[in-house]
C-alpha cells in the first residue's frame, strides 16, 4: 500500500511541472483519469486485494467490516486497454541513485508480466528514481534478458537507461506513458 | 460479494457435470485457474473494492483492518488476455425463467462494457439462469443494441438466447467460455 506521503502538501506558490513531491502512484492515477476522460485509453488500477474476516451484518445501510488484512496481490497493479491492445503493468519507486533491485518485485509479478508479454499484450514497469527525479518505462521483454543473463539482484540505472524509456512529466496529464505506448506500438513487435 | 452458497455442498454419490449447485463465479474462477495454469488465457477477477477507514498499526506482523466498507467497483469483475486480444466482462445471476433485469447491471458497468467493445477489446456478460441451469454470453454489441432499442428495463431470455452463445458446462474447465470467445475472435468483428 502506498499511503499518502507527507510531503506531497501543495504549494500554491510553486508550479511545479517535475513529478517531485507527487507518488508514483497518483501522478499515474491522475493520467488514467485524464486517458479515461478523454477517451484515449481505459486503464485502471486494481483494488488492493484485502482479507476480510469478520463483517457486521446489523448495520443495515453499509455493511461494516470489522476484521481484515491486506493480502498480496497475484498480479500487477495497472491494466486495460490502449489501441486494441492489453496493456499491464506495475509501478515501483526506488530511493537509489544507481540501481532498481528486484527485491521491490514480487516473483509472481514478474512471472505474471512474463506471460502477458508472452500472450500478446504490452506488459511492462514504470520505474521511478525519486531521488533523480527520474521516471522509466522497462518493458517486460528487458526484463526478461536481464534475469536470464545476469546473477546481480538489482538492475543498474545504466541498463534501464538505455533498454527502456524516459517518461516525460507534463502538467496533465502528469505522467504522458501513452507516449512510450506510441512508440513501442510502431515498433510493431507486438504485432 | 458472493458468499458460499449452502446448496453447494458436494455429493460423492452424484457426479454432476451440470452446473447446479456451484455460483456461477467460482465456476468462473475454477475455469480462469485452468486456462491460466494450461498457459490458454491468463484472465483474473478483479479484488472487490474496499474503502478502509480505520488501520491497527500496533499489529507488527501483518496490519489490521478494524474498519472498512464495500465499495461499488468502477468496472467490471473480470478482465485479461486471450490469443492477444483484451477480455472484459461481468458474470450475472438470476433467478428469472424469462428476462434479464437491467437492474441487475450498474450504469458505470455498461459504460465500461461499451468502452471496451469501441478501444476494440471483447467485451461481454455471461448470464446464469439458474432456475432453468442456462448459461449464455452475450457480447456488448447486443446490449448496446438492446438499450437502444427497446424502452423495456430487463433483456427477454429469448434476445439473448438468439444473440448470444450458450455456454456449456464439463468438468474441468467448468464453464467453457474461451470455446465462445474462439467462435467471436473467428467471426472477425474485432479485426
Amino acid at each position: 500500500m502506498n499511503y499518502p506521503n507527507k510531503k506531497s502538501s501543495f504549494n500554491k506558490n510553486y508550479i511545479n511541472y517535475g513529478n517531485r513531491g507527487m507518488t508514483l502512484e497518483s501522478d499515474i492515477n491522475v493520467s488514467n483519469k485524464y486517458y479515461l476522460e478523454n477517451d484515449i485509453a481505459v486503464i485502471y488500477k486494481k483494488p488492493t486485494p484485502i482479507k476480510v474476516v469478520k463483517v457486521d451484518y446489523n448495520n443495515r445501510i453499509n455493511t461494516k467490516i470489522k476484521e481484515a488484512y491486506y493480502e498480496i496481490p497475484s498480479t500487477t497493479d495497472y491494466n486495460g486497454i490502449y489501441k486494441g491492445k492489453y496493456i499491464d503493468f506495475d509501478a515501483k519507486e526506488t530511493k537509489s541513485k544507481t540501481s532498481f533491485s528486484l527485491n521491490n518485485i514480487h516473483k509472481h509479478q514478474l512471472d505474471h508480466l512474463i506471460k502477458i508479454k508472452n500472450h500478446g499484450g504490452i506488459s511492462f514497469l514504470i520505474i521511478k528514481f525519486s531521488t533523480l527525479d527520474k521516471t522509466y518505462l522497462l518493458e517486460t521483454k528487458w526484463l526478461e534478458e536481464f534475469l536470464n543473463s545476469s546473477d546481480r539482484n538489482s538492475i543498474p540505472l545504466n541498463f534501464i537507461k538505455e533498454k527502456g524509456f524516459e517518461v516525460d512529466y507534463n502538467y496533465y496529464p502528469r505522467l504522458e506513458y501513452i507516449k512510450i505506448l506510441d512508440k513501442i506500438i510502431k515498433g510493431e513487435q507486438y504485432e
